[in-house]
């Protein structure tokens, strides 16, 4: 098997140069998507509702070199509406870097000159990975709910396939957050010996009943938007760009819905407060949907995200929130958790109300009770579920080491 | 000025008797709700906004009788989707009694033989006071969103008129929760003398950005809906039932958005959890709504509500709520509060994060910096924002001496 080149050739130094000086901004500088075709006939992929699918396209990125002992990859799970794009530009003219840009370059939290790092667009996502837009073999067309029901537990075994078919045994690390954690608490429970270590950040072994609570809600706003047509809403020629068909009021909707989610009170609180957009005293327009600034960003965060996501991609991929359970699927979080012996970092954010600390310390305790190693802590920040995104310096003093160490551990043995 | 009639006979003693053991629950038995029109021709009502508005028609219900010195009456201002019908039941085969019941009734928190009790539907509403569904004299069809925005200083405006017309010069006590306890603490800074007593429960001085962000989706699901029409949906023959015309996805949408933001994360942990509503396993469709209980609870909830609620009027009463801002209108909340000689009585509830504590703790230190006298608990119950309905016995220890002393004091002078 045949260790792909690199997207990025990172200095070797921490001064930035070559490519990575053309993004100025110490950074991992231009990266490509590629893509890898797996489960093709006759082994295709069979999910966990019992039905199969195959081929399927993976799109992904990978930033720094594999060693030639292949023992440095680090493997990023994004979440809900992330993608593949962890960091970088794809262009010098790209208006805007990867999801996670600040949070990966040289001696930043996960760095390419130490680490080889890869991102995928998950199982269902609609960023090249096959989901309800690719086109299903049998038919020609697009998927659209033709596509089964497809489950964290899926999306893990198709990176578990892309990892192993880039010729990389065991991983130094899975790191995610939110989905994404659930995605690296899924990965050690159904692949123990896959990696060395866990990070989990703002995650939970379950979906809370107000979290499925507010996936119901955004779901049904894109299933009555009449746009929806049971989910064929992709014109006879292919899909066409993402907010120019399909449920748009329904997507934007369950959008605004999830983003207030992401926020803490105190934070929406101190970005917005009750001031008003334009003026400095009120309309009274009962139908003004941009009186207050607060109202004005939700519908801004509304039509961006449609223009950059799929209304069926989306129902796939909440669903599998919803359905993620690991004590439910494996019995108990002890059972889940205690066949590997990866060492585990685990945050939560205090102000984080969509997954709260209760939730992380439930893994915890887990992992205690099997005698496994974890590292936990909750840490401060106004942003709510949106910290571990945004709170780099606090997220970086912990994962810098927390890696550090896991590799001279794995290469102790 | 004549003293209306009250509706009820309640028993001169606690052991229920006559009308109240009709309804064999120690309540406050059959109800009837009346109607008063209040700023006829030539004396409109002059809004907040700057338009006007007449006649008005108002819905409401009293509970037991006036005193010979008409210093007994007590007004409680219902919530957000509340009405007139505080208590009781309309006819003997009623399927439901009043919104607030088990809290009216002889020996109950607010008790019909010591006190007269008035409740009316808010200006905007639609249940029999003036709103969107009633007609308007100039057209002779429904307002629509021909009525001017409405806010809650019009409200109380309204119900403060409604008092003076039943011969009350000034009020004993204005409670309310949620909505109706921002009209109670607009009614003192209105009209700092038309009461001797507030009691607010789970309210706020002015909605948070939070509570605001909530009602932008709740707002854009409704005008979305292509059946709202610009709010022109009744049909030519006058308004149909609730439920069938008008924007029904799309109101049902806003009420399950609201009704997550009303209950705790406790307590949907506990009432709803991850519990599956018919099966033992999971179903894997994706376009199925009702796999968790949690889900088909809240489109029931959504059901039920466009049975009995009118979508116009939704929007005009959660841009009351939206505008409401006592500090902003009246310079501070000082100015504001520090009018009146009333008593307060403030309560919020521990897992309220619709309207927290801290929004509540404002009231209180305006009041405590001019001298005012004030009584705040926060008290203790898993029903988050619901609890000031929910948790009866203990409000009553509360209110029960609250109300005498009140009463006690005010007769003293």
């Amino acid at each position: 098997m045949t260790v792909p080149l690199t997207n990025t050739a990172p200095s070797p130094a921490h001064d930035s140069s070559g490519e990575i000086s053309s993004a100025s901004d110490g950074g991992v500088g231009l990266v490509q998507t590629q893509y890898r075709t797996l489960f093709a006939p006759p082994h295709p992929l069979v999910l966990e509702c019992g039905q199969q699918i195959g081929p399927i396209t993976v799109a992904y990125e990978t930033y720094g070199e594999l060693s030639p002992e292949r023992d440095n990859a680090l493997f990023v799970c994004h979440a809900l509406t992330g993608d593949a794009h962890l960091a970088g530009r794809h262009s010098a003219d790209d208006r805007k870097p990867g999801w996670w840009d600040k949070f990966v370059g040289p001696g930043r939290g996960l760095d390419p000159t130490k680490y080889f790092i890869i991102c995928a667009n998950v199982l269902g996502g609609c960023q090249g990975t096959t989901g309800p837009i690719s086109i299903n073999p049998e038919t020609g067309k697009p998927y659209g709910l033709a596509l089964p029901v497809l489950t964290v537990g899926d999306m893990v075994t198709v990176h578990q396939e892309l990892v192993r078919s880039l010729g990389i045994e065991k991983l130094l690390a899975v790191i995610g957050g939110s989905l994404g954690g659930m995605q690296a608490l899924e990965w050690v429970a159904k692949f123990p010996d896959a990696m060395h270590a866990v990070i989990c950040l703002a995650a939970a072994a379950n979906l809370s009943a107000q979290g499925i609570a507010f996936n119901a809600v955004g779901r049904r706003a894109i299933m009555v938007d009449p746009n929806f047509q049971d989910g064929d809403y992709y014109s006879a020629d292919g899909p066409k760009k993402y907010g120019e068909e399909g449920p748009r009021y329904g997507l934007a909707l369950a959008r605004m819905i999830a983003h207030i989610t992401y926020l803490s009170e105190v934070s929406i609180e101190r970005k917005f407060g009750r001031r008003l957009q334009n003026s400095d005293h009120l309309a009274y327009e009962l139908q003004k949907e941009t009186e207050f600034q607060i109202e004005s960003y939700l519908h801004y965060q509304g039509k961006r995200f449609i223009e950059r996501f799929d209304a069926n991609s989306y129902l796939y991929l909440i669903r599998a929130m919803d359905y993620f359970d690991m004590a439910a699927k494996y019995g108990s979080l002890e059972q889940a958790l205690g066949q590997t012996n990866a060492r585990f970092l685990i945050t939560s954010y205090n102000t984080d109300w969509l997954f709260p600390s209760s939730q992380s310390r439930e893994i915890v305790a887990a992992l205690v009770k099997t005698g496994r190693h974890v590292s936990y802590l909750e840490l401060s920040s106004v942003f709510g579920h949106d910290s571990f995104l945004l709170e780099i310096e606090q997220l970086e003093e912990l994962v810098i080491p927390f890696l550090s160490e896991t590799l001279r551990q794995s290469r102790k043995h």
